[in-house]
């Protein structure tokens, strides 16, 4: 028998201790043990809960259990719980987490500190999704040459109702709040921090590329209208939000931004709250893995994959390698980016107003690819959407402050991104 | 270091040899060691070939040589590579293999042979696409509800062309032998027992189901019309050679046919080469795998990825579980699945003739659900085409028989599944 303890008995530790009471049986043949819940620890002891497993408020009847061998954590949080973690690896428990977070600000201290301690976190990007199995282990032959991931529900729930119903954004994020699937301080989820603390866990498994959430290019879906979902049918591409991790050279690219993608792309057809990621490895070409990616018994499913795996005596090392793994990859700046851009504004509508547009992107070495032109409400106003090819983030940033400069120009530019 | 033999060179064996020289650094890092080629074992000595590997004509050399740690069977075939495993298996040598037709008859007898030794076979289904570890570890916490698989890319290559480009299959498969995607005796691949083999292999990990392919029901797509195409198209269906697992009370149903599925399903938007798995689990709902099924280097990818698992020190047994899986589960007999079906026939073009076949269906209790007649270009004759309600497979045989007895009938009726 094996017993755990879990930090955190919310809606994911009421699933783990149900799912591993219900499905006990299946779990333990291929567990070849028995699993046990021997303590969870909450905050509030006289909270009414689903699961009857013995609760202390206090994290250290865990983490200094002898009894206990297995520590999931679940609390979510970044210092707390790695503090807590910390001292459970001290004390030679295997540690099975669900907390992105936590991964985002310290994998690196963690897998160092866990050494040939089982630290698993399956659960921690994509849900229910073994996507890091996937790379940590299917794909171990390949330099990986790109992700591209779909990690928040929320925002592609968003993101498919705009897209299919023309919904608004306003509108739909009231919906969305309303089924549960955002929170009433949205942020986190539409303006891409969540799916940005997970492309930074599979980025360290790809690349070994070390960076924290405020290195890298951020942006959400907030600014997304129907103008522009009409656009991006009308040329064949879908909108995301996507995690993207490239290899360019001797640099890496990560960034998290709402990003048209060919329509035809396979993780272009992924919609709703699913969750699906693409991974590029240089020997096996295209993979894309796809599920659900929250939800208390679907993340569950991947906690207690963990705990399984670390019951048939599994290991190999936190992140999936010890020593560098790329010699000399970098992340790259995210003024270095080269992608194409798609570019929203609204002008006076006068005779040279294009050309006068066009010339100011010309300055910056920013050639067009294709561009409508569509009449507002506005009698004296008109809606100019462009695509360019491939420019570099910086000339792209500087071109428009330019543009936003001109007299012609009303209001800001809406800039999405484009990933062929 | 770890030294490995391969028995087999052809196109995957230099794959992995060539693989992991290129990607060397990559791999030691992950797997913690250098991974090196003893010997690979071929049969025709003085035949030219891609990599220069120390070869040996007796698979001998390398399942006795004490230095090798690793086995590597890529022969293809069932009774000798058995021969050969069993001896490695014997010296406590591991064993990693892309032999699906050896798993289909033998996994079983492997999987007690090997007992502590790692065994382990992630090339063997669905080529690059790291579906045996999804489902063995990522999945560990859910009964499988289902798994429905296309992993036969010569299949999904032909079906995809038929659909898209209006090709007939003649056409389409003369298209297919020529790019080297189909042998010049197609069966095993058009006729699903390849896909068999793989799905043998999946319901195995899910379900600990033991079955031979000549136990199950395996059907082809190679009497596949326009005319169907044409109809699944109106009626919202993509047509796949799917490989179907599902979990019925206390059966399970294995099977490989064609298949309708609406065409809004992940699934059905896997084109071409490609292949994909879909697997429900009870706890984490709809997932999917998706990636190249075939090709050297991608089945090398996940030769190479069970390498790397062994060499970090990871063990458990080969399918997953030691004991019973899931008691009492067996496998339903073909006679007793239970679907909706897709009828093609030709018919005299007679007052009554719609009334005599419908009535003969109901005699076997299968109601319509959905019918279409066209003309023929032969004036005297008209295709009639049918979905039903769900209805047992048996009873659909038997209505089969007693409608191509009727008169009225030309030909015999083409059939075909339909999941929803």
């Amino acid at each position: 028998m094996v017993k755990i303890g879990i930090l955190g008995v919310g809606t994911v530790g009421e699933s783990v201790a149900k799912i591993l009471e219900e499905n006990g049986d299946i779990i333990e043949a291929r567990a070849g043990k028995k699993i046990v819940v021997k303590k969870g620890v909450v905050k509030n002891l006289s909270k009414k809960r689903e699961v009857s497993i013995p609760l202390s408020d206090d994290p250290m009847d865990v983490i200094d259990d002898p009894e206990i061998d297995i520590v999931v954590e679940l609390m979510g949080g970044v210092e707390e719980p790695y503090a807590l973690v910390k001292k459970a690896l001290g004390n030679g428990k295997a540690v099975v987490t669900a907390n992105k977070a936590l991964l985002a600000y310290h994998r690196y201290e963690l897998q160092e500190l866990a050494g040939d301690i089982p630290f698993m976190y399956e659960a921690s990007t994509a849900g229910g999704i073994p996507v890091i199995g996937a790379l940590r282990t299917g794909l171990s032959a390949n330099h990986i040459e790109s992700i591209q991931g779909i990690m928040n529900g929320t925002c592609n729930y968003m993101l498919t109702k705009m897209i299919n119903e023309g919904a608004k954004y306003d509108e739909i994020l009231k919906e969305a709040q309303a089924l549960g699937y955002a929170e009433a301080d949205p942020t986190f989820d539409v303006g891409g921090f969540d799916a940005a603390h997970k492309l930074l866990i599979l980025a360290s498994i790809a690349y070994g590329i070390d960076a924290k959430p405020e290195d890298i290019l951020i942006e959400g879906i907030e600014n997304i209208t129907q103008t522009d979902v009409a656009f991006a049918k009308e040329f064949g591409y879908a909108i995301k939000l996507l995690g993207i991790a490239k290899k360019v050279g001797k640099g890496v690219e990560l960034r998290v931004h709402a990003t048209m993608i060919p329509e035809a792309s396979m993780i272009a057809k992924v919609d709703g709250v699913m969750n699906a990621v693409t991974v590029v490895g240089d020997r096996v070409g295209e993979t894309m893995y796809y599920g659900p990616g929250a939800g208390g018994d679907a993340t569950a499913s991947a906690v207690i994959a963990d705990i399984v795996d670390i019951v048939r005596g599994n290991q190999g090392p936190m992140l999936g390698y010890k020593k560098g793994l790329e010699s000399g990859l970098q992340l790259l700046p995210k003024e270095e980016i080269v992608t194409q851009y798609y570019l929203r504004m609204d002008v006076s509508d006068k005779t040279g107003v294009l050309a006068t547009i066009t010339s100011t992107l010309g300055k910056f070495g920013i050639s067009i690819e294709s561009m409508l032109q569509e009449p507002t409400n506005d009698a004296g106003r008109a809606t100019l959407l462009f695509t360019t090819h491939k420019t570099q983030e910086s000339k792209m940033q500087e071109a428009i402050e330019a543009l936003e400069a001109l007299d012609v120009l009303e209001g800001s530019i809406a800039m999405m991104r484009i990933e062929k």
